[in-house]
């Protein structure tokens, strides 16, 4: 057994408590080094005899990638406090392994063990109970529809007349969405995520002028309690795009600045290395990126944290929001969303805080800051296997597993999971036009676990590249939109809502996948019922074989509504299949 | 190169920023398997020319233990955002790892690399800047001087007559300590940790009855304040001891409950399974451990909450203390530590906090909570090797890496080490009465890294086996204190004090150490300067040769104050030597 592979530390995805009470353990291994581990596990403070008494729980292995094996068990300690270790066996012997290291023997006193001294559910991870069900849709309200022509910015282009540039404007606005909300009831969605609304210059609104305004060009304050209104009475949720990490250049305070420098009242509230402003080749204070018009806000200013808590607390307050999208949340100071999450779960317990984090992104989902994050490794590993075909089943089974297992699972559960958005190309494009790739891709979005959102008109087949390509207008024209992906894409929402197992409900696995593999599986069990989800990633039809552990269960497809009698399954080039099996 | 065992993730001990806006990146490889590591880094948004610019520094072998080699760098990030990457050399050829896992080539994309997306100085862990340059000295009320004979409790013993019970009394006061500053001030400490001086029933007064009075056998608050400013003027910091986990059982509140049930407005302060309260076999609410007279308290209460962080605000805003200590901090939420953090930093900025952890402490020392924990990985693995024998120099040295390498290095700078308290036998009992053993332990404390504290006693040779043992009269007749060990430690801390090098000034390294050798050192290191601390833990003399690195520079003995001519010093069996090379 390799001991320099044997990884854990009571903390983040290897230790965490439940509001429940339960303790969820992982650790992982060597690949191949371990047959079995059992957890062993007490009360620190229940001795008799001078022995402390603890007790052994066989771990579940949960995945397997490139380099390692992962184990899990769940425990519910009596009295809320555990101290525990690891039986390693490698088939031929066990070794013990704690907080004190190896030991060949099992170690008697509690401090050679880790501990979780005590379950709190005030620390414990807890996203507001309806995320983990909700199927996402995210509109780009410049571009989604123009109910409302009164408001149209000068030089409006025709709807869809011209290619998406960074600087025209369509006309899209709330009004439009409100008019739409029976073709988003039909599609099946259940939540809104929307990129920014209020007062801003560009047509995507993350240059921020007021926080407090509804950009004029989508409508007024009344639009917005309209829309919430109509979303709330058709079950779908409403998420704002918060932009705190900067302002827009024409922010009243940066401007005050950017006039009266030193002598601004707002100079503390931005990073300035020094007077006068000067932009370029690189802006003299701190920017996103190297952007000047997009100055940086300094959120250790209390008048700057102030302003933006109530920000935060405004719209919950007076509109009834369900989330917040945290723009670039990774560069504001943890701190600072410590606070925020304190101010707006205060007045809404259950909304939902989802930050914008490309990478990582552990120390934001401790349970005192983000209920999630948007799920880029998530985006990349599915775009490589389906779309791009850098990778190979194998590979991404390991991917996903090794990322799956970098997180607590309630995590993984409400996690923002997406296959494009207005930040990169369309997944059509991604897939070179070939739709048999995006319905699959779909399909997996909407049948894994996590929670899905759908790019506005991904699903009727609109395409475009990066920024701006993947801005266009909204196609409302039903002949010119793909209805069959439409459909595709209704049925699944449909069927994910039928089959809890298909969003976050039961335990997930992967069937083991062997090299050079063009079909892979993954399983969602619950009691006796498993449901299996498949894909061939062939430019032929291919036969999958049900492993040993179906064997004594006829399946039904749950596509079709067939019953199968065969231990194998046909699937068609770059096809897919969803089997219910169950006693 | 064992690609299992290559180990970092860029949170806690692995990567974190300081508040002067550097970053410190550590990464594991399994122990001779990587001969140089290179931190591939730069600005995530600095392209030119469609290519991502980085540069590389060379990372720093900074240890070695059983399984791996420990490598640090320290980066300042011009524009305060950082994506790294490792390039991992092996002597034949180099590998690079990223969070997007191992190239053989080195990756073009910033999606590859690790991040810290900004560097705030307020996320940094910040412990009050006189910490780590602070000699504690730990006093049990009770049992260190009786300067008020009116405050006595009814049946107080006479000074020192009996051995300690756990429930008899001596009448130590606050008004002796006050006596007894001068003692102090000899000795050279420069803070006192005061095990609970508020009212409670028993003798160590960890079971409160008000948290908001001094007990009347210890003063009253005028006798606090002049101890505050006694100290203040001496150049003494004042840490007080906060029972927050659980309160007495003659808790007003909790007597409440006791008598009233369900009835009682206190009832949710407590974690009540059921009515009416019982106490036997086990108490059917929460309490420390089993024991029925400490129930424990429940955080999540607001009105606890408030109840106990005003009692945090109210010692320190009235009577001006510098610091507080936890009792069974871990056991406490951390949401709660978030608040109390908050509170009464937001009174006095360089208030200490110090939690009781006995195990791995990370989550509580991330910066929004703790300053330090009670160190005692650091305490056993001391005696193991000193007092009793059970490991030796190179397993010793291979731990101490270990534990080192668990935690940032501002928290080992400021960790809160001892080799004894209340809570464990006297460390002249642990090394079975052997001075010279005792007087090596104390050497080490007091020139290693941390800050020392020392039991009130141990520096005169009291003795006592585990509590209430430990618990004796201080002793105050001279001819029966051991003042050659008073001296030495006297010594010490004016040698800490002179020596910056001795406490947290510059670069901590132990020496390589062979297998069965009976000698091992550590060495403090800034610019050209070194000192070298040398232990010889046999039972005769040894000569300890000094390596080839220091071979141009002529030592002084800083304990004798000699220049040495030799390449090697004589150590005196159970000796230990403390040597400055400059150039």
């Amino acid at each position: 057994m390799n001991k320099h592979s044997i990884i854990h530390r009571p903390t983040d995805n290897y230790a965490y408590a439940c509001a429940n009470g339960s303790v969820n353990i992982m650790i992982q291994t060597q690949k191949g080094d371990c047959e079995s581990i059992k957890l062993i596990h007490g009360d620190p403070y229940d001795w008799s005899n001078k022995e402390w008494k603890n007790v052994k729980t066989p771990m579940r292995k949960t995945g397997t990638d490139q380099f390692y094996d992962y184990w899990h068990v769940v425990i519910k300690p009596p009295y809320r406090r555990l101290r525990y270790g690891f039986e390693l066996n490698d088939g031929r012997k066990s070794i013990y392994f704690g907080e004190g290291g190896f030991s060949d023997e099992k170690p008697k006193v509690t401090d050679f063990y880790f501990a979780i001294p005590f379950v709190h559910a005030s620390d414990a991870f807890q996203p507001p109970s309806w995320v983990k069900d909700t199927v996402w849709y995210q509109i780009f309200p410049e571009r989604f529809a123009n109910g409302n022509l009164e408001n149209d910015p000068k030089g409006t282009l025709k709807w869809g007349s011209r290619e998406p540039k960074p600087d025209n404007f369509f006309g899209g606005d709330l009004q439009g969405v409100i008019d739409h909300i029976s073709y988003l009831k039909e599609l099946g969605i259940t939540g809104i995520y929307f990129t920014p609304i209020f007062k801003a210059y560009s047509n995507h609104k993350y240059d921020t002028i007021d926080y407090l305004e509804i950009d004029p060009q989508f409508g007024d304050k009344e639009t917005l309690k309209q829309l919430v209104k109509v979303c709330h009475d058709n079950g779908i949720k409403v998420m704002l795009d918060a932009v705190f990490n900067h302002s827009g250049f024409y922010f009243p305070q940066f401007q005050d600045v950017v006039e009266k420098g030193q002598a601004s009242e707002y100079k503390d509230w931005f990073h300035i290395h020094e007077f006068p402003l000067s932009f370029e080749p690189k802006p003299n204070y701190d920017t996103f990126a190297f952007t000047p018009y997009m100055p940086k806000l300094n959120t250790q200013n209390e008048e700057v944290r102030n302003y933006l808590l109530n920000v935060g607390r405004y719209w919950v307050e007076e509109f009834d929001i369900d989330g917040w999208r945290l723009d670039v949340a990774n560069e504001v100071d943890h701190e600072f969303w410590r606070d925020f999450h304190r101010v707006v779960k205060g007045i809404k317990p259950d909304l939902y805080i989802l930050g914008e984090i490309w990478h990582d992104a552990m120390p934001w989902l401790r349970g005192d800051q983000f209920d999630a994050v948007m799920n880029y490794p998530f985006t990349r590993n599915i775009l490589d296997l389906f779309a791009k075909e850098t990778i190979d089943c194998q590979h991404f089974v390991e991917n996903m597993t090794a990322v799956i297992h970098k997180y607590p699972s309630p995590v993984n559960a409400n996690a923002f999971n997406l296959v494009g958005s207005h930040d990169t190309p369309r997944v059509l494009n991604e897939c070179a036009g070939d739709k048999r790739k995006v319905r699959q891709i779909l399909t997996f979005l909407l049948t894994f676990i996590g929670t899905p959102c759908i790019y506005y008109g991904d699903e009727i087949g609109m395409d475009g590249g990066g920024d701006p390509g993947c801005r266009k207008c909204m196609i409302w024209d039903e002949t010119e939109q793909d209805r069959q992906l439409f459909e595709h894409v209704q049925k699944l929402i449909a069927l994910r809502k039928e089959q809890p197992l298909l969003a976050n409900e039961g335990t997930l696995s992967f069937l083991p996948v062997k090299s050079n593999s063009n079909c892979f599986a993954f399983m969602k069990e619950k009691e006796d019922k498993k449901i299996l989800v498949v894909f061939n990633l062939s430019k032929q039809a291919e036969s999958f074989q049900f492993p040993a552990l179906f064997n004594r269960q006829t399946p039904i497809d749950l596509w079709t509504g067939n019953k199968l009698h065969d231990k194998q399954i046909q699937l068609e080039a770059k096809g897919f299949s969803i089997l219910e099996f169950s006693n």
